[in-house]
């Protein structure tokens, strides 16, 4: 009686070069919409404890180290360093720590949407695995780029995602443990319901 | 000598979460064209006799009441106060009502687009449902989760459509007694057609 | 201790050729936002009894009648058919029913923005009045019309301003006997705001 | 050594509810925009000499006559005004006339994009017709329902096309006959075309 | 009891490198809006027999002939080819042809609007005439940098138009003998309102 | 050598209106742009030791409490809850906090811009304050009521700011002792300053 | 373990009509953009040695010659001088020259989008090719277009790419003996990447 | 018989802030438009020979070096490293550099728009000089920000331009010597006008 849907037991985050320096060129969205859903998507992986695997390239380079709020929020994630592979999927490392997660759907984000996400999507889509692409906890140099890489990454059936939807289909039902966690993170990061939350506890308290 | 359109005896609306409080979240569109789309999609289930079930989430919390144009519209339909499911495919209630219904063409519409629409969306056409997402009478936070729900449901062959729409597959042909109901509908809904009956009138009755 | 502010008692409403064809032409908003502006200012001068003056050009061709809205809301309002002048000032018999308001301060809106509104607007401006031009319940034919409109009056001393800011500066204090008005006004017109009302009410009830 | 492109033997040009009432509700393009892109079209059909049905509804109602440029340009295109039926493709009159085409493929445009020219779209494309639908040439009430309209019609394996690439590949050779015409409908309708022919010939002829 | 509006006795037009090369360049409006706006203003020059004068900068190099639509409708009006000079100001032959209008106010028009308009614009406010910058007829590189242009003129005392104001102002009475010629124009240049009248007169003939 | 610029010693912060049921009003930026511009403008207070006057309406009905980000920065800071004035300035309560600060220039920020800040900020002109809109941390209904209210305040003499700009002015020197404070603010809030450090340091310490 | 990416050695590039007079008709990206996205393309194809095809149409006519930095950077690229055909495949020379490269993965781009782009693209995936359209290196008259030719060329299976994706699938490792050629491609036409090289070599050498 | 224009003899550069850590933060236009606008300009003063000014703010910090193309374009011009001021105008080495200039016309471009241009703008007025503050080759944060600092700015007599107006100020007429610095420079960075020449020598040239 459901699609199959994401669940605390069946997914796993892949975090993909989310670092300071290459985050500044994001241009797709202003930069307080990106970063406030890149935290919102870290939140939501700790939530439900989804198993993580960070990467990297250049992190001692130009590229910067990984955002704070990441690495802050999933301190036992393991960060895979590549030395040069653009996509992830060609780091053995990397695979390895996703296949270790013995998970078959795979979120992803990451800068740049059409390059770092779009070419573990595909590599990962080719594998079998069910992939997930979170448009909006990741980032790249403008609209039109974001346009070309959804497309192509929908025409060859990675499904495109948004972080609240993530959260949503996570949590199933907001009387499981972790629906308070949700809240949280939702009341922080998509700041209309932070307000909505305020109004009514303000007015239930009257 | 026609595709299979929506009519009267074949299509049931499903109106999801159109709630007060998360209505206010709702800024891919405008929210006077958001409302307008709204009221002009209930009123179309009313002049069409359309099996509506109507579901909220945490009504008597934040969320709010249903917006009232919808309850007032249809006073009749039932309402599913799902205790916590956010996919309202998940509760039996909802899915119930759905089926007895009778109708194998579905029209969803809510808040949000990306998570209330969708996952019932998916779910429903695992299940062989026709399903056609209401976007215009649907809403959510900003512009790019719009682009992407739309392009992950009609992946998944949902059919993506708006209120106008709707009421012209519905009616068919003018001259069907509804012609006048669904008139009064886009002249009140589509300023546009209302100043283009008005000026008609007034010029042929001078 | 307060800046002059528009009140019931020193400020008229002069509604220049908002007619159902020209109003078709409105393309700077999108026509539910203008429609539900133009609703909600007149709904203004109902509710604090300003002193309205209706014009019209071509009404019995094809510019067509006055907005139903207009006419159904302020019944008493004098409207003066224009001949053919375009600015509304040229015409004597609309230039004295503005002085019978007996009002300094003169709230003007119509379509178009550049025109019918701009014009008048200068001429008041310049036998010493002090002008507001209510650009959201106003309409002309592309954006850059709209903003090349403003500047220019802006230019000349004209006030623009938007409907909200008339109806607040007309109340001035909530706790004024038309407050509920205002509040009803706003609860439609501004979607927002019935929304905000509507959950608060349903939890104070709860 | 080609894909199946477009030709003047084997298109045929139906254009939908192009009447100057519903042309005014066109705003997902600004209306030069569109009243270009409409003549363009029609004078494509005239050089290329492509059978065309026109058809209209409510056409001595609020609908309005078919837009002059139409009816001037193809003078002898058969215009069927539909009695009522929403869908051309449930006017048997509108059927014969377009089988008596000839022609597989089939090149839609009109107003509005979400339902006249999809409903026919997908009419046609259910009985195996090869259907492209004009864009451009096309016009709805706002970009948001252009998106879905397109989005919907892609899904069903309608080509959504612009007038330009319609005269490019009936074209196929700049050296055909036809190739003056075509120039001449670019040289007026693209504007940036026929300031390049007139810089061009300007300083060739110095 | 007016305030100093336009008329066909007291406004001449400049018309500043309106040419087909530089007419490539502007991207501040769709070509089309464009195109359509600077045909309309010299049809309207010639409905008010404005004086006229035309300048170009190297009209025989790349920038191109003066557009057809210019050159045509105004056969008799002075064309200035100026040897180099940017401001066409600082042109003596083109200063000349202006004061010899006899006129106070000028209506200034080219491309581009910072650099052809702008610049000319100053010059002829800092000698004391009333000048009007007609934007929607001018054209430049792109929507900053008209807003640029545009503040920087009104902070100046330029005053900001477009063309539809300008043929409004020039009539001032649809009574007078040139309505029907300013009808002609708004009928074919504002789509919406030559749909308009078209509706009007099938209605009004049926 | 310097124009006068706002310092620690001479601006006070008056924050109106920025409770929770009103932001979620706020449609003319996105709201993760607003509410980060907020908390930004409220720590630049706590890091300046700016004076401050917080103002509420219906604080305890619809419109909901103040943002827990400003009265958990600004503790102490008093909060006048208006009973009913809507320009704040009405209230005398506000104005004696106001003259208590004994600064002449004053910072306004609110919800919505063109009513609690605009009314508020010519009140204040009025009085002979110094007057700066800060329009970022500061919200409305959509942009085109944004731009109305930037024009009609500026044109009073209001002067529009932001808030890094706020920042700016009142470090003056990056070497005073406050620089710590204020970068840390730009670092949370403009998340490309934060990028940029992090990358920043992460390079020196490599 | 990788998706089927682009390489040095199985991927061809073709130039399709990247003239100077074609390119001024660009609208749907800024001219800046879309010529920077052109030479950074040219110069990957230089940096990997793609085997590459430049055709022309009317380059000794209005169209223009080759974009110098097309032909500067690829000088013995063999250019095919098209006499008519508008779609390059239909001209014998073009498609001998695409054979002989030997290669299966082609990219394409070039002006305008929906035609030149689009029918070559369209031919190639026909005769089985694997056929990728570089968008923002490519252009045409406006947004509308772009999304119409995006969304034709996906139907039919052309895989729609921007050029940062192509360096990076033709790269694939940095440390592969041009990734310094790529770096330097991308530090000049992708400037935030410049800048970030730029300041990390500062703090570095510091 | 001229407005008081921009000479080489009467104008000086002054540059704050160009670097390339800021430049980074840039969001009010793409930033392939910042970047070439600021080359523009840079190579506008090296043509003109304007005595300039560059000046930086924590340049061997997180602020980057200035932009290369600055340096590399004007060696010669004195560079100030401010140790903390953020108005540059606090700063004595740059005033007296200003001052040495021995103009009275300063053209000011930097990053960010309403801090560092901004500031130093308004200094400048103060001290009676004549500022044009050249806004595309400046960039700030967002569109929002560079919209308030326009207006702040001209709201104070500082006069808004862009750089191509700049150019041709200071050119005055095509003929002068430096008319072919000003194409070069121009046919670079305006890519269109680089086009339109490229045409149009290859057509004189055929």
């Amino acid at each position: 009686m459901s699609y199959d849907r994401l669940t605390a037991d069946n997914a796993a985050l892949l975090l993909i070069d989310h670092q300071t320096g290459l985050s500044n060129g994001v241009q797709d969205q202003s930069l307080p919409e990106y970063m406030t859903a890149v935290a919102a998507l870290v939140k939501l992986a700790k939530a439900y404890n989804l198993p993580t695997v960070i990467t990297t390239s250049a992190a001692d380079g130009p590229n910067g180290p990984v955002l704070p709020i990441v690495t802050q929020t999933l301190p036992e994630a393991p960060v895979v360093h590549r030395p040069g592979e653009i996509n992830a999927w060609h780091n053995p490392e990397f695979v390895d720590a996703v296949r270790k997660t013995g998970r078959k759907k795979l979120l992803l984000a990451g800068v740049s949407t059409e390059v770092c996400v779009a070419f573990a999507a595909l590599s990962a889509i080719k594998e079998g695995y069910d992939v997930y692409a979170v448009i909006d906890a990741s980032g790249t140099w403008n609209k039109l780029v974001q346009e070309v890489a959804v497309t192509r990454m929908a025409q060859a059936g990675v499904k495109p995602i948004t972080w609240v939807a993530v959260g949503a289909e996570l949590q199933g039902d907001w009387r499981s443990p972790t629906g308070h966690a949700l809240g949280a993170v939702m009341g922080e990061h998509l700041p209309f319901y932070g307000n909505l939350i305020g109004s009514y506890l303000a007015t239930k308290g009257a």
